[in-house]
């Protein structure tokens, strides 16, 4: 029984949470890659890594390391995902920037089934998640009719300007946070939002740091609602809202409410609470033992305790099996696979849409690879006429 | 210095709360008219009126009766309004069913400017309402960004089949406690909606008392963003969000956070909380002292505080003049007006509109009376061609 060897890319807050998860857990990790030398090597240096380097190749080919965890800024994250796996690497990353992007993700997972492919998207991994799944299948809240989910908090951006100031570098409110709510609300209701209404904005444009001719272009305020399911019941499935604003400095809510005909569930940070209609008051279902793991700022305490069980389901997933590079699925069976992330983007950027239209948008899930020679073709056609 | 006399509309459960407020103030309320003998006879008897009756203008006429209180169901109140204004008599009304019926009512009393004509919609004379509304003018959050309220609570159905059922009379979470909503965040942020967006839905379409042909057509649970202010600022001004939600027996939830650009504030239930930006925690800036008055089970409680103080502002503005019709502008110069109870009902149908559409819908303030004949006329031009 030996678990794989780790390679992580990512210098940012979640990896420098996730290296100690790990060897916790009981896996090395071997090799760490930075956007530069410099970041690297201290990071390294802090964590006490062996390897490091600015070049992706070096930690794929490194011959240690059979897992390779993603966490670097989105527009980034397609690129070493597909690649890890055409290495022949099992894979756990963040989310891509577009759906293009995690098409060919998913084009990648499906083409290489024996290696574990899964998002890096931690709250479904949450106990007081996996607890509120486990009473709502079994019926606690009968039918589920609305979710109702509000994160509120600091600003998102980073010290300095980068991809999360930037919309189109999948930074923002709606794609860093809103992307594991929507992630976590089909994992809760096993519903797929069909069709998606929203609104975005940019209150704070420039700050300290920002000004002069940069402006910020990532939302910190965003909020949408999810059709979710089919149009069978009369009264239209299940209604989600969803209010994510972080423009709430020294604050941090994080509430994830279901409303069924016989009673409700709410998760408020880590913490489960129900109440079935004709109680008197809620009751306390799942309590916060206490977190014994590393206080991070940047990362709010569901998160870090999400990704800290998804490391142990992780290691029981690898531990099932002798050979190091071989894994069981029960353990990380409800992890999001990248299909998942394709419907997460696809549903990110439908609200998007929305909140330039206008209008309630269709989630239409990418069934091929939209063809790059498209506008060639169009110009060609033109052309001829 | 006298106080005028009394004439209370309404059998329900708002009345029976008003007529001990009114008479713990020193008004005496002569006269009760209900839908029928019997229930004005009941109501009548339990709470000591010398006068009862279920023909309005023996209140309207009554000679000791020199205000009136109507709160009825909403496709009544137009008709007893505009009377009660044309015989000369002052008003203080709930919302009617439709913007038309508003519309009327305006006329009414613009016609008569010299009469009290106040919406008895009471949040905003809520202590707590009155201390934000003053923070906020005092700069307290800063610019503000967003608006985020909800209210949960039991169904609003009657025990049997009435208007509370039906959406075309009125009834629903929109138009009865959405109105009070709309009209508090204009209220609050000085402000009004130019756009909006929403989504009603009818859950329970049936229950034990309603069942068989009879369906409920309102709304039970209710969710819409307004777009306040002018378009100038490039951010596009206010976004108010609110969720009603009265699915949620055995409990009841009343926020209304205001965000801005430096800080913020919530009123929770009846105390106003807050926080600026760079403070670690909240602070409690207005608690609850303890309600002495009658508890009431179908009045939440910020409504019962707030029609209290607003009997406590008629009391005060009828006192700072000898003859008892007179009164004085100061104490209820707060109180909404029929052109705010117009503006709330035009947004009441625009939300209603959007949730048909699926689309934003403009606010549009009536300004002259839609013409009854207008069907006529365009049935004789298709006849002339």
């Amino acid at each position: 029984m030996s678990l794989p060897g780790v390679g992580v890319f990512g210098t940012g807050s979640t990896a420098r949470v996730l290296v100690p998860l790990l060897k916790a857990e009981g896996f090395e990790v071997h090799a760490l890659w930075g956007r530069s030398e410099e970041e690297a090597c201290c990071l390294a240096k802090e964590l006490s890594i062996p390897f490091h380097t600015s070049r992706s190749d070096d930690v794929l080919l490194h011959q240690d390391v059979d897992l390779v965890c993603i966490y670097i800024p989105p527009s980034m994250t397609r690129q070493i995902a597909v690649k890890a796996l055409g290495i022949g690497k099992n894979v756990v990353c963040e989310k891509a920037a577009t759906a293009v992007d995690s098409f060919k993700m998913v084009t990648a997972a499906r083409y290489y089934p024996q290696l574990l492919s899964i998002m890096g998207n931690t709250l479904r991994f949450l106990p007081a998640f996996v607890a509120m799944r486990q009473l709502l299948v079994e019926g606690y809240v009968g039918d589920i009719q609305v979710c109702d989910v509000r994160v509120y908090g600091p600003s998102l951006l980073d010290q300095s300007y980068g991809w999360t100031c930037e919309e189109l570098m999948g930074g923002g409110g709606l794609h860093t946070v809103g992307s594991a709510i929507i992630d976590l609300l089909s994992y809760l209701t096993g519903a797929r939002a069909h069709r998606v209404h929203g609104l975005l904005r940019t209150f704070v444009q420039q700050n300290g740091l920002i000004r002069g001719i940069r402006r910020v272009t990532s939302d910190d305020f965003c909020f949408f609602q999810m059709l979710m399911g089919g149009t069978r019941s009369s009264s239209g499935g299940v209604c989600c809202t969803v209010t994510l604003n972080f423009n709430m400095p020294g604050s941090f809510v994080h509430e994830v409410m279901v409303v069924g005909s016989t009673g409700r569930l709410v998760a408020r940070g880590t913490e489960l609470y129900g109440q079935r209609n004709g109680s008197k008051g809620e009751e306390l279902l799942l309590s916060d033992s206490g977190w014994v793991g590393p206080e991070v700022k940047e990362m709010p305490l569901p998160h870090l305790r999400g990704l800290s069980s998804m490391v142990k389901a992780l290691r029981q997933s690898f531990q099932a099996h002798e050979e190091r590079r071989s894994w069981a699925r029960g353990p990380v069976a409800m992890a999001p696979t990248f299909e998942d992330g394709l419907y997460v983007q696809t549903v990110v950027e439908a609200v998007k849409r929305s909140s330039c239209s206008g209008e309630w948008e269709c989630v239409e899930i990418m069934s091929q690879e939209p063809d790059p020679n498209h506008n060639l073709c169009e110009a060609l056609q033109r052309n001829k006429n």
